[in-house]
């Protein structure tokens, strides 16, 4: 069976908008995002999380622009990635203080690709316009993005007023949760509206609505996305930590990209103590690549094992082989045209061992308890070798390697 | 902003399945279920997790029933199980001797609650027809209910060569995935028809058609679902490791249960080696919680952080928080009625820090850096206390502790 793609709505349409040699919208792939949670202020630091987070994959790369000190080297930053050949473009996150900070540091305004603007945060009732039309003056002046990134735990408190009391005077008054909705998106409509009086253009404008519930950030971005063409960044913002943030992240966005809505997608876990901040990366590439929507790295099926398959072998083979393919894509993406689309089966016995390992480009259905003690391979849907012993693991790793070798072509070198 | 549940569609209208104390479709909530990894000849560690993942949470356990002494030891798995007070009902996994097994174990055929029967593993040509008849007389016998559990990696290949033929032959072909979709669907609905027609009751039919890709599921089901009204189990297949299968699982599900599709589902995790298997009931719960189908237990919410929350102490505090509520939930949920509606929040800066909190039934936010080092607490959107020092998470945990003893009322206890 082929992947049918064909019940994914047609991607709304939306004007793109470029941000270095990255496109987000008018018909792009959906772009992978993330932000660093290092210290700005800490060089080095923030340039090793950076490089990290674009060797996973992340396309575009957010960093807090939050002090004086993070503003004056920002610019340091950027050219430290760009003499390690790492020219992910970067977007500073400004709150409180980003008028002052993009003034007074004309460097840091120049070395960002784009801006990250929060409407709720750029101050209180006269400042609030200026302070915002600063920030928008500095993005014209040099030619930069911004995304308006609207998030419900910062919504401008006068406009939610505002719209309560509307609410409140009308002769159908509507529920909290409507209230709520329609002040995040008035808020990120009349800024956007504001931004392009002020003269920024609308291929220069992104916006994004952030909830952390999950029905409510479908709601949002379902009218919000109804009612305008600028490009959408997508997230659930405070999805929290371990599998709770994976799944409320991946269910609230699958919806939205079933249904064509969202450009860019930043995925907001919270790493546990120690963790890998690239996490969200991998996560916002398996969304996008389960979904058929863009490939990144071979894809493993498993079978979750049951009293068939008692041993742990199977396990651990699956471990084996999915580290290896992520590990070696590293390698392949440089070298092989289309080796991300591959897919790989790894089963535990015979009940849908051999089926879905025909399925893949290339399958290892292991025996089950009672069964023969051999591991019949599958090769483009045909039976190929059949492996025993104490090296199945490396056997089967080396079929993947003269699979990618001969199967995808090689990539002409550049320069 | 309450949440929303009304861009979820109405479930999609089913024929009710009772399984002991469980319902499964006809308009109950989504049943959460799972299936056991441990060789079910090996009583001890059979009941052993079989007991596990019912005080995790899964509503049925299936455990494979695969050879003689498997089908022997089946009734006293369940006695031991009701010696400890563990009630769960159990699932027999079928898979080419079923037929045999059932009719030849009376005890095992009584003591299971619900047989799954997979109608590509039942056998060949005529014998296909006799053996299948010979397991559903027996659910007749027993008045058990049955699932037949179509998966493409075992789907009945004379059928599909049937279906393909009838293809090749059609003025207007259809494409390969189609053809899949289609044979996995007929399979499950003819399975279906003779059951009836040899005397199982719809309400004691439940179907599934599982394949491994996120879009084949969707269109599968999305089918599957408009022309029955069968009750349906739902799963994404062989989904694999880690976050992988944790997405690809999540992406299928949400997108399904948002239309109104789906009566009971399992997530087929491959658990790393060494690995929990009530992860899977976690998740199951998870997405069907952070959609706003059913609730659990207290959902966290909690920034990623970022370059303005440099310590790591948020971190620390989100984790202890989650662990402390997942595990006192395994108290709470005996002693009070709704704490599992309850929602937190752990932030990282001033942010959103406040404005999350205030969303949340209780919150914190945490200092960022350059803050004062104050943690102010959010209690049903008011500024409660403001906590500092080395003792916050455990003056956090007694916050939360009083906040259940006087915000949820007593449950009566039973007998």
């Amino acid at each position: 069976m082929t992947t049918s793609h064909s019940n994914i709505k047609k991607n709304r349409s939306s004007v793109g908008v470029q941000i270095g040699q990255v496109c987000i919208g008018g018909g792009a792939p959906v772009v992978v995002q993330s932000m660093t949670n290092t210290d700005t202020e800490d060089i080095s630091a923030t340039v090793q999380q950076i490089a990290h987070l674009a060797r996973a994959g992340s396309e575009l790369v957010r960093i807090t622009v939050n002090t004086a000190e993070a503003a004056k080297v920002v610019s340091t930053i950027r050219a430290h990635l760009d003499d390690t050949n790492c020219h992910v473009p970067l977007v500073g996150d400004f709150h409180f203080n980003g008028h002052k900070l993009l003034t007074e540091y004309p460097d840091c305004a120049q070395a960002l690709a784009k801006y990250r603007i929060n409407p709720g945060n750029v101050g209180h009732g006269k400042k609030r316009d200026e302070q915002f039309a600063t920030m928008i003056e500095t993005a014209c002046k040099y030619n930069k993005p911004v995304r308006i990134g609207v998030n419900w735990g910062s919504l401008d408190p006068e406009l939610l007023i505002r719209i309560m009391d509307k609410n409140a005077e009308s002769s159908n008054p509507k529920d909290a949760g409507y209230v709520m909705r329609e002040a995040l998106i008035t808020s990120a409509l009349e800024s956007a509206a504001k931004a392009e009086e002020i003269g920024l253009r609308r291929d220069q404008i992104i916006l994004s609505c952030k909830v952390s519930g999950v029905q409510d950030l479908i709601a949002v971005y379902r009218d919000l996305a109804a009612c305008c063409n600028y490009a959408l960044h997508l997230g659930l913002t405070e999805a929290g930590m371990g599998s709770k943030g994976i799944v409320a992240s991946t269910a609230a966005l699958s919806v939205l990209l079933q249904e064509g809505i969202g450009d860019t997608i930043r995925i907001s876990l919270t790493p546990e103590p120690g963790g890998d901040r690239a996490r969200e990366v991998l996560v916002a590439q398996e969304i996008l690549q389960t979904m058929g929507l863009r490939a990144f790295a071979p894809l493993v099926a498993a079978c979750p094992g049951c009293g068939r398959t008692t041993s742990t072998y199977f396990q651990e083979l699956a471990e084996n082989i999915q580290s290896y393919v992520r590990d070696q894509m590293l390698v392949w993406r440089d070298q092989y045209d289309g080796v991300e689309n591959m897919t790989l089966a790894v089963m535990g016995c015979v009940v849908n061992g051999p089926g879905e390992s025909k399925h893949a480009n290339i399958g290892i259905s292991l025996p089950g308890s009672g069964e023969r003690p051999v591991a019949p391979v599958y090769v483009d849907g045909q039976k190929s070798v059949t492996l025993k012993g104490d090296n199945i693991a490396g056997e089967f790793r080396e079929i993947v390697d003269k699979y990618v070798k001969t199967k995808y072509s090689k990539k002409v070198a550049n320069g």
